[in-house]
């Protein structure tokens, strides 16, 4: 049927593949969205590594377990919490666990896995770690943004992840 | 002299520092943020792994050199151009020299590095990941936002990196 598109038609297709070209203006900002976001990732974890020698991974099954009341999670939860895959989890923990910084309780292990628990020297890790941490945080991010950027920050983002997980199936 | 200090002017220093304690709410809106451009930039690089065997180290330096009239650059000015340490340009390169998508040109070296040439294959390569490249950026990216929070993003990006150079001695 492709040759009964009229002329019309055919441009109205040619448009909309052209329309979906960004411009160099559009891919400077997302270029810029992504190197800037990456760009405070890695100073933000710059510095925790050199205050606390914790790497952000680190940081995040810290406190998510110091948030549980019993300080222990199944590795199921504590994956969904940290939003990680289980077999990347796997790994980080193996390490945490040399370092004496968490166990795993094998005993209680099913299909959503063993349960992931808090050391003493976790928790003190994680508590030593907050304050330069927060300050880090708010000095690069929160503070540099009036109320109005932060509003915005949070609107787009939940734009734009509302979008990525329709488009990849989450 | 600390004995003092008066019990107000304690109290401003204790308000002070607690300000500086993110809220949990501006905590989640920074973990967000940090959270959704990974995983942007993750479904992006995937997409681009998957339709064209690059990632996306290797498609910006081919960019950069597609872009250049010669198709030739010095490295410490492609390194300038992808935003990325020499040593690790350097690792990249050796790579992409080896699938023959570009070569190093030493005989012109002088302290600012030799110059990186982009090969015909490396040209094509850039060349035939553009589309699918380009339109992934606008569906999960561009087409995603508004015209009010596209200009929203560019505003925020923009002061955030300021703050940051600002703040890292860049």
């Amino acid at each position: 049927m492709h040759h009964m598109i009229d002329t019309s038609t055919r441009e109205a297709v040619v448009m909309a593949q052209d329309g979906e070209h960004p411009t160099a203006g559009e891919l400077r900002i997302w270029r810029d969205y992504i190197e800037t976001a990456e760009a405070l990732r890695s100073e933000i974890a710059a510095r925790l590594q050199s205050d606390s020698a914790l790497s952000p991974g680190d940081y995040a099954v810290l406190l998510a377990l110091s948030e549980e009341p019993g300080r222990r999670l199944r590795s199921s939860d504590l994956a969904a919490a940290v939003g990680w895959e289980r077999s990347r989890l796997s790994h980080h923990l193996r390490r945490m666990e040399s370092r004496g910084l968490v166990w795993r309780d094998e005993c209680v292990a099913d299909s959503r896995g063993a349960e992931v628990v808090l050391t003493e020297a976790g928790a003190r890790a994680q508590r030593e770690a907050a304050p330069s941490h927060l300050r880090a945080v708010r000095e690069l991010f929160l503070a540099a943004l009036s109320p109005e950027q932060t509003a915005a920050v949070r609107n787009v983002t939940a734009t734009l992840r509302a979008s990525l997980d329709a488009q990849s199936g989450h």
